[in-house]
């Protein structure tokens, strides 16, 4: 019997240990081992990779699968139109469920002017966070990391940590003898900043390395409290555009200011007949089909925020009245201004009648509602306001046509949301397991209120989808001086762990 | 008896001319002059001179002081914060009437990129217009010119040709042996595009020099169809600037969209709380004060706007239902969108909640309501809906107070309307003027729908004023390639003679 068939069985046969077990075990392993799993990450985050480089994102790549394959995994680059995915398989055995583990290896693109530092893709160790002055640390120079030191680098919290923790998890499971409880498969994507668009063509071709009984999706930040977190689904989106004419072109206010129709009014007044005064949609059949029993009413308020805490923080005295609570509020749609122009304000001002007017508005979808339904109520309610709808600039015809002249442009497809259900068996081994190695249940979230790319990609496996969210809140992401708080990283790696011998 | 004073009397005891000889008399003047009628004007218009280049400014000044010394005009720069107005009188012996004739020697600042020429202030001759495909002339090479031909130059039209006006009248005047009716004083502004900061303070330091029965504005085009036109009063404007607080920063709207209140939703509402489908103005009082009684819509209907044209040329089906006509429509004060911004719109958008939503307003006054009493109006309006009202960026205790908080920016004290009604004596003679020198009375213009400068200054003078555009329509006033008609110019001598010899 070679050594590896002994280990391979030795592992295989063991029981799973008590959680309270498995935790000190892997964190005892992650404390002793600190500086190489800190390194390995380190260097990853000194490769550029922003989606729209192709050729430092495929450096990445080939970095990401070659920390793969040592650990056991058989490891490919999936070629695509766009940046290559990173895949990865483990194969456990006598494990009978699988696991598809999701990440994105791509970062935000960078103005490395409004950074702290030089360069965002050559990380910096600090002492804690820019905001609270914290020092700069030479790297090299520690053995330890504490809790609070914080790695400031482009994509270290959004999403290569996650990575990482995977690679950790595997190797701290190993180096205690216990085996996952399911095969593991990795899928890095290299172009989720730029909307994942070569994940549905995947499919097509590499479906049958993407099966498996649940995907869980390392991506963003715990919930600010800081307890473990969950997330059952996410809204969708939709862009639309409105346009509203006015003259061909602006007109002086005096000369014809009450005689030529101003279209930012009459844009006011058709933004108006969309919502009442409390913010919720009155366009006809918004919130058609959502309905909220009282199990899931029990898990939304369940969900720790602190909203007065939030009003405080983002200056309001009272929010819209779609729900309750926020919690509510996002597991209905939402019909969001993002967006106002015509002519010019402040010192820019003119005395003018403006020639368009321009609402860009978005549009979260919930499972109840696609984006194809939600177009089509918009366009209808428009049209019932009294307005013709056109889709290019109008015509001379059409102005003399029409007294309401309004474009629509619906910027894309749009995403659905998706949502797996509260109760589903496979999400809810997932919550035992993080509630026993934690002791304490994970917060529960029924849909998170942005929406993620990899949304239509959750659909079209038809698999159930959890989101695990790992990282700080205070991450910068999307934002200069992007960072992460190791202590997050390290119980990331616990987390990790237990998911991954789930039982 | 000295050759002068033989002169003076001859002067002064000659008849005045009948309106037909007089047009005819200046006419031929006009026409055997023209090559120095245009080349004084041509050297003028040589000079730079924009309001805030105080030093070009002083040179075209004196260079305009100098012409009318040789006219027998006493002629002075008269000083001020800014750039000197240039001040000159003639007085005419036994006339018992001054009139006080403005123009302004300021012109709009260039982009000189824009311009079809290297220099806006190097005149160039085309025998037609640029849209028509004129082509260049040498003027030094003329001795005739085409009624058709145009000079373009910056402040060509707006307003130096008027000053010249003057000049080739009185000498054609002098010429034919006919004396002015009336004492002819002269002030023209050097500040006219900068917003003449220093018309009022001047009366203070020169109220002697500015005294007169009647000021007549000389400056804007004519009536598109180039009927004589005179106007009798402009609209007042005052400038409000709204901003609508939703979060202290943008928030991301799928996190937060149904929940943070949307600023650009709020500022929309409260703008559709301002005017009805047709656009009137539903603010309490707004219209207050205001009757058109029938001699007053008889005026109102005579104007030849030619309103199914003017639709076609901008592109609109239905004119807002202020008035029946765009002269009606101007009778009344107007509540004008001039702008909206709020986050971005197009390929900038982002899913976010904005943090504010602003909107540009200006409100055109006429006589019967004030700056300040419509500036009431509108804020006691704002509050009814339910607003509160800051003057600055609120703080965390007003948004903590306050669920819908709009900061309202006055811009400037604003100008108040003047008008001289339509059946002043005064202005009837220079109506009876024009009505015979033309054979046609002039188009008359209850109020026009813009604002100049002008008005407080009118209004502190106390006495009647009257609008006399004489420049052609197409003047791109105000735009690159500012051009003059000659054939307007030539007439505008005319008109200026008939108006000096008023009876």
């Amino acid at each position: 019997m070679s050594r590896t068939l002994v280990l391979v069985l030795l592992v295989a046969l063991a029981p799973p240990l008590p959680a309270q077990e498995l935790r000190q075990s892997i964190g005892d392993y992650v404390d002793a081992h600190q500086k190489p799993i800190v390194s390995e990450l380190w260097q990853a985050l000194s490769l550029k990779a922003v989606a729209r480089d192709r050729e430092s994102s495929r450096e990445k790549a080939s970095f990401l699968r070659e920390r793969f394959v040592p650990r056991g995994f058989d490891a490919e680059l999936l070629e695509t139109d766009g940046n290559p995915l990173v895949w990865a398989e483990k194969r456990v055995p006598d494990a009978t469920r699988t696991f598809l583990l999701y990440a994105h290896y791509d970062g935000q693109p960078v103005d490395p002017s409004r950074w702290e530092q030089d360069d965002p893709f050559n990380p910096v160790l600090r002492d804690g966070t820019l905001g609270a002055g914290a020092s700069l640390l030479d790297f090299d120079a520690q053995a330890r990391f504490e809790e609070d030191w914080r790695i400031y680098a482009r994509s270290a919290s959004d999403d290569t940590a996650p990575i990482f923790a995977i690679l950790a998890a595997v190797d701290a499971l190993d180096a205690a003898g216990v085996a996952p409880s399911v095969n593991i498969r990795v899928i890095l994507d290299g172009e989720e900043e730029a909307g994942s668009p070569n994940l549905i063509p995947a499919i097509a071709r590499y479906r049958d390395k993407l099966e498996a009984d649940l995907m869980l999706i390392f991506d963003g930040p715990l919930h600010p409290v800081g307890r473990p977190t969950l997330a059952y689904g996410a809204r969708g989106n939709l862009a639309v555009e409105l346009t509203v004419y006015g003259p061909k072109f602006p007109l002086h206010s005096g000369h014809y200011g009450n005689w030529a129709p101003n279209p930012a009014v009459r844009l006011a007044q058709l933004i108006a007949s969309m919502k009442d005064a409390d913010g919720k949609v009155v366009i006809d059949g918004f919130y058609d089909g959502i309905t909220l029993d009282a199990s899931t009413m029990e898990v939304l308020d369940s969900v720790p925020d602190d909203l007065e805490g939030l009003k405080a923080l983002f200056g309001f005295s009272q929010p819209d009245q779609v729900g309750a609570s926020l919690q509510e509020a996002i597991q209905y749609p939402s019909l969001n201004v993002r967006g106002l122009q015509s002519a010019w304000v402040g010192a820019d001002a003119r005395t003018i009648v403006p020639d368009t007017a321009v609402a860009a508005i978005d549009i979260r979808l919930v499972k109840e509602t696609t984006a194809d339904a939600m177009y089509d109520k918009l366009v209808r309610h428009i049209r019932a306001e009294g307005w013709h709808i056109v889709h290019d600039e109008p015509d001379d015809a059409t102005r003399a046509e029409h007294t309401r002249i309004v474009r629509v442009d619906r910027r894309g497809a749009g995403r659905n949301a998706f949502r797996t259900e509260l109760d589903d068996p496979e999400a809810q081994r997932i919550v035992d397991a993080l509630t026993e190695v934690w002791s304490d249940a994970p917060i529960r979230i029924r849909t998170m209120g942005g929406t993620v790319p990899i949304s239509p990609f959750i659909a079209a496996l038809g698999f159930p989808a959890l989101l695990v969210p790992t990282v700080n809140f205070d991450n910068n992401q999307h934002s200069p001086n992007e960072n992460l708080r190791l202590g997050h990283f390290f119980d990331s790696i616990v987390t990790m762990a237990a998911i991954l011998t789930a039982h």
